[in-house]
């Protein structure tokens, strides 16, 4: 009779960095039902046999244990959406333990991280700036020529955790949202997020988008491109088809079909820099073809002193961040949470990795 | 036989700037069925009596037709929300000619203004702009300490049409939304937004906030500002019963019921400066009782070079701005064409003025 006879389940923390006191606390306050033990070892450094043994839940970013210490391990985990340096260690190949990614907490903080760079451009935030430091009350005038997102068409490159969450605020803003997927999504279950949402966030069922768009060829993009976007939003992945899949001739097509009075067309890439031919986007900055772009990512990174980026008109700059904040590691913790309580039911874990697929 | 016996309906734009030609044919487009005028006029002075005596519709800041000359005049439409500067003048002590406003249109900017100001706030925005300036590759480590708005609580004081977009805005990022009104708001029907809405926007139904508040007692407000608050929104009107509503003891009120592992409550002003108690804002922002504050008002206007606010700790100001963009006039043209409509159908006009209710 009673719980104390079940055993804990096994938490293992491994990872390269210590956490805040705080950090634990809330850890062992969101599992009160779990054992919770945390290990400091260098990134890619294998979790000794001892401990692995005595887990039954991983979580970690680049420490793993050998397969014949797994036996017992429900679950390893993962901080990171990619796991593209690890999936070559023999717990993927040697083993059938379940892994399962972070995919899905990126989407609010780079929703958050666009729509702030889109603001910041239509709406004179470095002149607001500049005359606070100097302490000089701008004039209107100014922001008489600012503009807003009511009414304003963006598309949507790779319908994801990401682009779900910018078509969320973008619609709450008053713009209409088009998808752009690589696959045909016809039918209501084709178009539902499948992985990992977090609470109060997301297009879980794909019901947001006015049009869903796709193909692999270029036809089918230039006629994605030519529905007269404001915004043009690259969340996809970088793969050898989607390298340098925006350049000079689809910047041209996107200005063509710009809505009259509109200012031309914004690009925003939080993907990777090579999905962009830079130096066309430089070119297009440069006639105003495009009105400007916010870049989380270049190429390459770190982007170079002397890059010419770096000055190109109305461009934003920032350096790989964009899914950065305190609330990274408790989020994938959310992900943890939900998947034991999955295992407790016996269903499929959300985010599971599927071994074979290559990403 | 045909419609070319009706004369068309005579629109007079009246006002003291000229629009650029491109905002005369996007009217013409909009009012096809209107002849539309403008008259350039100096800011108070009255429309002559022929012209006047031609028109049915006419669109202002302040240039009135004498009472003699309105008897044919549908309504008379201000660019502005408020009407205070035009209250006094005989149109609106001498006749019933019907007076609407612009309310309504100021939502989306304003909301736009808001978002921007916490997103650049808790996102590292200066230090990214800085960094780019210099062509430095900023710190990763500087980002994590930023944070997003998930699960973040929002009160907002006065729920009209800029509150029910910020509202809007701040569920689609994931945020929760509590209402503060004079008076209670306990039924359906008393929480729809009887103004003009811009489409795709606001909060009609009023279905948004989690939590309904009211009252004009301090003990009402306190208990508000107790409800465990990651920012605070003044968008109400300044009368004598909000002048300094907000000071010292209601940002204790705020501070003492911040949840545990937030910032501390974050203050949005966008009503007008005397709502605030200014030097206490300072104070609590200086001692970290307040973790920062957005403002687009401040007491008085415009702020004194030499005046402290200027340099408080995380304050950001700008110069009562939040309303302006390019879509202003055009945007107050279409609660023009909505009540258009209505005169046509012979409904009730949406943003009519009362006579008598003194604002």
């Amino acid at each position: 009779m009673g719980d104390a006879h079940i055993p804990k389940l096994q938490l293992l923390l491994a990872f390269d960095r210590e956490f805040p006191a705080s950090f634990h606390e809330e850890i062992k306050r969101r599992f009160p039902d779990v054992e919770v033990r945390s290990l400091l070892l260098q990134h890619g450094t294998p979790i000794p046999s001892e401990i692995a043994r005595d887990s039954t839940i991983v979580v970690t970013l680049g420490n793993l244990p050998n397969p014949e210490d797994a036996k017992d391990i429900k679950f390893i985990h993962f901080f990171s959406a990619g796991l593209d340096k690890v999936i070559h260690n023999p717990i993927f190949l040697d083993s059938s333990v379940p892994i399962t990614t972070s995919t899905g907490i990126h989407g609010p903080p780079i929703a958050e991280w666009t729509l702030l760079n889109w603001l910041a451009a239509s709406r004179q935030y470095q002149y607001t700036l500049e005359n606070q430091k100097k302490h000089v009350w701008g004039r209107g005038e100014a922001y008489a020529q600012g503009h807003d997102q009511v009414g304003k068409k963006v598309g949507i490159l790779g319908y994801g955790s990401i682009g779900r969450q910018i078509a969320r605020v973008a619609v709450a803003l008053g713009m209409t949202v088009h998808a752009y997927t690589a696959s045909p999504r016809p039918t209501p279950s084709s178009r539902h997020d499948p992985h990992y949402i977090v609470p109060g966030t997301g297009d879980a069922d794909g019901t947001l988008p006015i049009s869903w768009n796709h193909g692999t060829d270029k036809a089918s993009l230039h006629a994605f491109l030519s529905l007269g976007l404001d915004h043009i939003v690259v969340s996809l992945p970088l793969t050898p088809q989607t390298t340098h899949l925006l350049g000079a001739e689809e910047f041209a097509v996107l200005a063509a079909s710009k809505p009259p009075n509109h200012p031309n067309p914004y690009l925003t890439n939080i993907s990777r820099g090579k999905v962009i031919d830079q130096d066309a986007l430089i070119a297009s900055l440069k006639s105003g073809e495009l009105s400007g772009a916010a870049l989380d990512v270049t190429d390459p990174e770190p982007l170079p002193e002397n890059h010419p980026l770096w000055d190109a008109p109305n461009v934003q700059i920032s350096p790989h961040v964009s899914a950065l904040g305190k609330e990274y590691f408790l989020r994938s913790f959310d992900v943890v949470r939900e998947n034991l309580e999955r295992v407790k039911r016996g269903e499929a874990l959300v985010n599971e990795y599927k071994r074979g697929k290559g990403y």
